[in-house]
């Protein structure tokens, strides 16, 4: 593949995944690409340059291996958000709805300290549950969320437009529309 | 906290989880400070100065957070070896055994080039039966697998045997024995 400046050159479409009428973005030929890896940190990280990070959250799965990344770019520390019953610790819970039923996502109760500045970082924005659900926890913990960063959005599913209006600043480096 | 040279201090231990009897080494306060996560990545990478790695493989979960940081540090792909049903393209299988039962990791069968070398990632070295599966699924796709680092080794668990007797290289930054 020749050099590229736009992530979505490394991004592969799966139809019919994990359902039929589903086009799942895969995001796995971004980050098995060194070009293409390193192109989606230095992106997520463009629009906070000269700030100062304490902490990034990454969003269990996918947002591990950029939050990571993130991360250690930044000289910050990094912290996880799972799913029920995966972290050790003592966790504070959040729920959200799914299309059918309902998911719960949890944090160490003591991963951030009051006044902490916060980078939230996921591989995609969809519907934004999992996204609110992580900066509800994340202010339960007094921290100060300065942005949330995603590799793609889907605008028509809503995701972004709800954490705007939680008053999030929300940068994404690619998106699909209308498909 | 003061400053330390050992990743040690900065790991906590949770008595009896996820059930009674376990002493379960928590790496997620080593990641959340911004000196224990930058020191565990330089320790990981510290045998493999001057080496020139093509991609970095994690393990799910929390070697996806290892990873993705490696990766970057060594301008290296990231690629992901995860649980059945999660990789959405065409994949190849392992299944290991479990104390109770099995299960089964898979890789994307076109996210490994043969004769790209490969470091493997991942936070804990227990049994060694996911880590053998993710060789096995690395080697069948023609990777040669430079090196495994872990932070944590449970040698009575005889997992660091078990990959040397794959032939493996095996690196750890710290170790609980008889506990």
């Amino acid at each position: 593949m020749p050099a590229s400046t736009s992530v979505k050159d490394y991004i592969r479409t799966i139809v019919d995944f994990p359902k039929e009428g589903i086009m799942f973005r895969d995001v796995t030929t971004l980050f098995a690409d060194p070009r293409g890896f390193r192109m989606a940190i230095d992106q997520l990280l463009h629009p906070y340059a000269g700030v100062r990070f304490d902490k990034v959250v990454g969003l269990e799965a996918r947002g591990f291996i950029l939050g990571g990344a993130v991360a250690h770019q930044l000289s910050a520390g990094f912290v996880p958000i799972r799913k029920k019953g995966k972290l050790p610790g003592a966790v504070i819970s959040e729920d959200y709805q799914l299309e059918y039923g309902e998911a719960v996502v949890e944090i160490h109760d003591d991963a951030i300290q009051p006044g902490e500045k916060i980078l939230v970082v996921d591989d995609l924005l969809a519907t934004g549950g999992t996204a609110e659900a992580g900066i509800k926890l994340i202010e339960r913990l007094g921290g100060e969320i300065i942005g949330c960063a995603f590799v793609i959005d889907l605008p028509d599913l809503g995701g972004r437009a709800k954490l705007e209006a939680l008053g999030m600043d929300v940068h994404a480096l690619c998106a699909y529309e209308g498909e």
